[in-house]
């Protein structure tokens, strides 16, 4: 984590393009292009310009391009960043790579940039994280999160919870200067108050990772039911399109389909499977078996069934053997178009009755898939936990505040001090005021290079 | 071709990226980004500058950006130009391209920006078709072949051609004015001196084609000879590496292996290719008829024979069934290390002699096949044509001069005025003088997006 060193990488993907960018930052950013540039000298302008102008390798001209010039501190790492926009062919962006390693740059490691700009200050470590999580974004709600995740919200929120506590813990360090005095400067009733607070607060981040997971990484929600109930068919009423192959013919649906439907931003990866029941040969066995393992890895469960065909001893077995503790299930009726007012009427007690092949109720399927999954509401404004590293830290402090509050009437000072210490760490760890070699490594190498 | 629209487009490679540049073109680019931007108000900040702000729709913030901006005509379409550099998301920036074709923009087309240089002047034909290549560019020959092009030496070198044919168009045109007076405006000897200058340049860029081609596209070179002659062996060595199944089984490689092979910036795509010889089996067989295709695709054929081995009578066999016209072939005794001295001098005047399994001669070899490909020297100031569409217009500007030079002294002003004008469309065609509708769809059509 050498500061000194200016790094280059290629800040746009791999392929061809138009165009490509390379970044350079560090102390010699602007330095080395300018060894290697033909146009106005690079050194003497000024922060947030381009300048169009030649790379030269001696006297081979390598390409015409655009450089963007940031000067230190008023670019993304803090550093001077000098970008390149040259023309997008492979062998020009390698070219004028290992130009500027030649000339004094080395090649970023993935993450570099961003930890370079933690490092100097411009970002917490949750907000670097959230730069990854922007980029890995694939809907509205999930980039919308992240860029909540990116202006700080979520780290500031924590950052005061951990001021509150850094003093109540040196209170509690001073009367262990004055232990034989037996003095009490942290008052424990406001200390029992405050920590009642924080772990609200906490639990409440903690319960939003369900939520924030789900609009990161999708709700995996399994469709299953008997034979000829109308699952594919499903499927495509609630995609809008032909992606099953539907037919009349029981077990059609052999391999599971996955198709991804977005309900109000939440992306849920809908798997559609074989139809339940004792399968007649060894590949539909197969199949039945995949079901259950699905429905079991899954969040969400639509059972359907053929509201016209299904005994009610067929529908208590079938709720019976699909019902998964920590599962949410759907039970929808199916095939409501072939149905009279009275069979409706008694179905819906129980049921969301839709038909799928008439595209009926779908709307408010759709509405009632999206409440099943999301218990809270997305209002943009709250502050959501989506990183798995965020919630084992909040556990970790969580836990630490509840053996503070076990022991604050009994334990001593020293031992009240170590726990609320341990609090502390994994707050910090958020937010990157605590930081080990370990951490800031095994968070940034899942970065892509180039950022 | 309505440039009054603004287009927009991704100018970076589609996939995951650290970042990724959308880019606006047109009188409204400035205005449009302005309509999604939170931060400096753009339409008042000055060409070359840089601005850090955020995209938004509504009360939706889409993403921290920077926004490049070009004021016209200071950009590469002589329009004006934003360049949006945001997080590389695909939901991100197909999020943002959305927002800004709501807002006015739509889509461009593929090299609908290079097409917008050419028709306001800032490139011509020729130079616009040097950007696809550059970007295309794979090796240091081509790469400055195409820079060159974009620099526009092919395109005025012939540019000052066609004008001092442009003035003999128009004095035997007033010729036609004043045809029953039979006057001699245009100097036949003077016309005849130009046009054998003329086509003396246009022969010599006809002739740079092969190797404006081989720069561009690569030569293929064949690796042929009898089994265990060390075909394998010499490819490995050629490379340096170990690419080829070597052993010392006659009949080893049946599959023919390609691989590049760079030499002083030219790509040579090397074959390998099955032995030559009465093949045992069916599979051999197969392989056999596909080395003899091979060749007759090819530009060099390396052959090799195993020295200490082969018979005359063998040699002479050889020779003559792979030797074909216009494939240039170069002749290598392998396995010089089991010769002795008298047998390598006598070798050694009738071919290149080497150890490939001691990686002897093998520099030497590489520097003579360069040669064999390559029989102009590339200097870096000479004209070369690489285009393919270039190539038919030179030479059917050729064949149109031959024409005129053919009838000078015998046919009518009205014949001679009319194949000097032919002679003149087609010098046109390359440069864009002379443009249809056509002929630009064809070309821009097979950019890529963004550019």
């Amino acid at each position: 984590m050498n500061q000194s060193e200016t790094i280059v990488a290629l800040a746009t993907p791999n392929g061809i393009g138009a165009i490509g960018i390379i970044r350079l930052s560090g102390p010699d950013a602007i330095i080395i292009a300018q060894k290697v540039w033909k146009g106005k000298d690079l050194t003497k302008q000024g922060s947030h310009t381009l300048h169009f102008g030649r790379i030269i390798d001696g006297d081979m001209e390598l390409d015409e391009v655009v450089a963007s010039l940031f000067v230190a501190p008023r670019s993304y790492t803090r550093e001077n960043v000098v970008e390149i926009s040259c023309h997008g062919s492979n062998y020009i962006i390698e070219s004028i790579i290992k130009l500027f390693i030649k000339n004094g740059a080395r090649s970023a490691k993935a993450g570099e940039f961003t930890l370079r700009a933690f490092l100097n200050g411009q970002l917490d470590l949750s907000q670097a994280e959230a730069v990854a999580d922007l980029i890995a974004s694939n809907s509205k709600a999930s980039q919308q999160i992240a860029l909540q995740q990116l202006r700080g919200g979520f780290s500031s929120q924590l950052q005061s919870l951990r001021d509150q506590l850094v003093q109540f813990a040196s209170l509690i360090e001073l009367e262990l200067d004055f232990a034989e005095e037996d003095v009490e400067f942290a008052n424990r009733d406001q200390l029992k108050k405050l920590i009642h607070e924080i772990t609200k607060v906490i639990g409440s981040l903690i319960q939003s990772f369900e939520l924030g997971n789900a609009i990161k990484n999708g709700v995996n929600t399994v469709i299953a039911g008997r034979p000829n109930a109308g699952k594919s068919t499903l499927l495509n009423a609630l995609l809008n399109e032909e992606r099953a192959i539907v037919s009349h013919i029981p077990g059609t649906t052999r391999d599971t389909i996955e198709e991804v439907l977005n309900i109000k931003g939440i992306n849920f990866r809908l798997i559609d499977t074989a139809g339940i029941r004792e399968a007649t040969d060894a590949i539909e066995q197969i199949g039945v078996q995949r079901t259950m393992e699905k429905i079991s890895q899954s969040a969400l469960l639509l059972y359907v069934f053929d509201a016209e065909q299904i005994t009610d001893e067929e529908l208590i077995s079938d709720m019976e053997s699909l019902q998964k503790p920590g599962i949410a299930m759907l039970i929808i009726a199916n095939k409501a178009d072939l149905l009279n007012d009275a069979q409706l009427a008694a179905l819906s007690q129980n049921a969301i009755v839709i038909s799928a092949k008439e595209k009926q109720h779908i709307e408010e399927l759709k509405q009632k898939i999206y409440a099943a999954a999301i218990n809270e509401q997305l209002t943009g404004h709250e502050t959501l936990v989506t990183n798995i590293r965020h919630l084992e830290a909040l556990q970790k402090t969580e836990e630490a505040l509840i053996r503070v509050l076990d022991g604050i009437d009994t334990v001593t000072s020293d031992f009240l001090s170590m726990d609320i210490k341990q609090a502390l760490h994994y707050l910090g760890e958020i937010t990157g005021a605590v930081t080990t070699d370990d951490l800031l490594e095994n968070i940034f190498s899942k970065f892509c290079i180039g950022k």
